[in-house]
């Protein structure tokens, strides 16, 4: 077991997306796209919409993954596994951030009078596969 | 909810690997890659060597995800929530067919005495984003 990311697997922080799995009410697990980033303290975070699916699963289940494959070569992965902390995201503050990794308004995805949350996940496990 | 993949998204069963979530026992997803083969009977199957993790995991919970990045464009995904039939494959008949579909013996990927089972994904829920 290790809370930390191999340097040889670093360069999988730099892809465009993550897959974050979460734990569905309906018994299945979910999964996702997600944007991600890695935040100016060495953790990885995700802005949510409060109003999706998966932040509803999170705030009541913090047992969460994510999963990132290399584009270039599909049998190098990274999977971390987290308890997720969540804290409120009213201005959008962090979630500007996100956006400006991505080049993007993150409001002009949400609907009138949405908020947002920050997902900070505090590793458990990561595993890597290949190399 | 659908449980048909749309014909729109059904190149991406062509992609090399795609994601499995099972449910650990230690109360996370667990995420990995795997090689899968959309088989004759048009159902969704994985071949699994009983050893691993994600196996036990899928005897003792059914509920599990199988989780398509288009490599070229990551904002197009295909999510795929099942509940898992496993079937023994002692013989490797299955094990070979997925064999022939990566060109590779998958015998030497196992330790010696190992057995492998079947893992059937029968859709419960399937979910696309982008287009």
């Amino acid at each position: 077991m290790s809370l930390v990311i191999p340097d040889s697997f670093q360069d999988l922080l730099a892809i465009q997306v993550a897959s974050l799995t979460t734990q569905g009410q309906d018994g299945f697990p979910q999964t996702s796209a997600v944007w991600f980033l890695n935040d100016d303290d060495g953790k990885l975070k995700v802005s949510l919409n409060v109003s999706r699916q998966k932040t509803k699963n999170l705030e009541k289940n913090p047992h969460a993954t994510l999963f990132f494959i290399d584009p270039v070569n599909p049998y190098r992965t990274l999977e971390i596994r987290a308890l997720v902390e969540i804290e409120r995201d009213p201005d959008y503050i962090f979630a500007s951030k996100v956006g400006a990794k991505y080049n993007a308004d993150v409001r002009t995805f949400d609907p009138p009078g949405a908020t947002r949350i920050v997902a900070t996940f505090n590793p458990v496990k990561i595993n890597t596969y290949g190399s």
